[in-house]
């Protein structure tokens, strides 16, 4: 039963993001380099991460936004992959001693608890050499996947991801306010999702306003995204988010909560999910996208 | 005064490789993101490893490569730089203390001792994923720039340069023989360099045949370029090479003079440069080939 006047009424959202999940965790088995002259070792610690589990929010929404402007998800799948792939190489390289230091995720120990740093560095970028391979290798039209690859560069580079976790880690132990606060979160996480959204639009043959509205929605989506992982690790537990909660606060990390309140950090988080909601109001996926936003900022885990 | 009977006798091939070298330097100059929404700490050690020297090897011979098959220099210098960018991410990476734990390269400190681990893990990473925005952006060929991206990454993924540098961890203190030498040698090493070598090849226009020349050229001159880099950690001084020597011995890595002894290993180097030599003597820049693979089993640093 789904509750009366919530967006899920009339769509079966669970069917749809099921569908595409495992999509995507098939096609992803297919994805690590199996040839006999990758060590098996190195095959391993790929797969482990890349294979155990995820809410594979990025790569469905990659399919969502292709499927938005007339897209096929089959065709979009190697885009969606190379997507998780360099999520999953950040998650590895961000669990590190020498960054977060986290010996947990998705309920299981980190690979470099399981392998050896020196693998889990190795792995790592591996998972994102072969994004990029995924790109040129498996996505037929030439002039797209340039742009693919500039995406991605874009979204997971040194103004995008990598960027903003220099930015978060350069940032603990100082009091941030609300600009540094979105600075990071736009970097750190914002800039991944927003090229995940342009590359599922691309991949799908939008226009380019189709791709920039994509893209608006994605940084939005991003936003709350992290605005709600920011509240999660206040108030969630570890059996829910399968790895150590209120790190933020041990760290001292510019956080949501920790510059806001856990009340004006819920309220940043519904007014991200609005904006990105309002950015693909044309569109003829926006009952989908909207329900998927509604997800991401009411997700428990 | 050149030797007589060098084969440096009619050409000069310093003047040619310092040209190209000059060129490939001011060329990275212009290759770390400057904008403002890179963070600066970020920038500093990106430059730090990329604009530190080195011997350029590997660029200079993707723009002799593209020469070779009529190609211009200045149309070739972003794929050069894409090279140098990840034989320099993977520097940055293996001299890590969770890996080969290296506290000098060319005479300086290594950037986890300059700046953090946690800066050298994300410098590298930006430096990879910026390489292959270099080959998107800066390459105007949309085809050949989605072949040069597919090459980047076999030379430098999982078969081949992550993939050796597995192998030659995991041979760590192994009895090894020189088939497992080879092994390594080709993965770790060679595959970089013959598509370093393949990438100019592609880059200038070469014919398949001219490009599965230079790939062989390169792929020789890889392991050749490795076996005197095995034998030069034995024979040479911290003052010729910048860093640290006899390490191979103490890690009880599976180098050439451990696996044939210091003779029979110099014999494997001048076989390999000969085969190398071979594979380009039809193209019409045989000579300067034949004389950088001269240079590359010669040097002392």
């Amino acid at each position: 039963m789904k509750p009366p006047g919530s967006v899920e009424q009339d769509l079966d959202l669970e069917a749809l993001l099921l569908t595409r999940r495992t999509a995507v965790e098939r096609y992803l088995e297919g994805c690590v380099p199996s040839d006999e002259r990758t060590p098996e070792a190195l095959r391993e610690g790929m797969r482990y991460t890349l294979l155990g589990g995820g809410k594979r929010f990025r790569p469905v929404l990659t399919l969502m936004a292709s499927e938005a402007v007339g897209g096929e998800l089959e065709a979009t799948l190697p885009v969606a992959a190379a997507v998780e792939m360099v999520h999953t190489y950040s998650l590895i390289h961000d669990d590190l001693p020498c960054m977060d230091d986290d010996d947990f995720r998705r309920g299981r120990p980190t690979l470099h608890k399981v392998q050896s740093e020196a693998m889990a560095v190795l792995a790592g970028d591996a998972l994102l050499t072969h994004a990029f391979g995924l790109l040129v290798e498996r996505f037929p039209d030439v002039g797209r996947a340039v742009r693919l690859v500039a995406e991605l560069v874009t979204g997971s580079g040194t103004s995008g991801m990598i960027g903003g976790q220099v930015l978060d880690l350069s940032a603990e132990g100082q009091a941030g306010d609300a600009s540094l606060l979105e600075q990071i979160h736009r970097a750190k996480t914002a800039a991944l999702i927003r090229a995940a959204a342009r590359m599922g639009a691309i991949a799908g043959g939008g226009s380019e306003d189709e791709v920039a509205a994509l893209g608006e929605y994605g940084e939005r989506l991003g936003l709350a995204f992290q605005a709600v992982d920011d509240i999660l690790d206040v108030e969630s537990s570890f059996e829910h988010l399968g790895k150590t909660i209120g790190k933020d606060a041990r760290q001292q990390k510019v956080s949501a909560p920790a510059v806001h309140g856990l009340a004006r950090a819920r309220e940043l988080a519904e007014r991200h999910r609005a904006a990105a909601c309002d950015a693909v109001r044309d569109l003829a996926g926006a009952r989908e996208l909207s329900a998927l936003a509604h997800v991401v900022t009411q997700r428990q885990s």
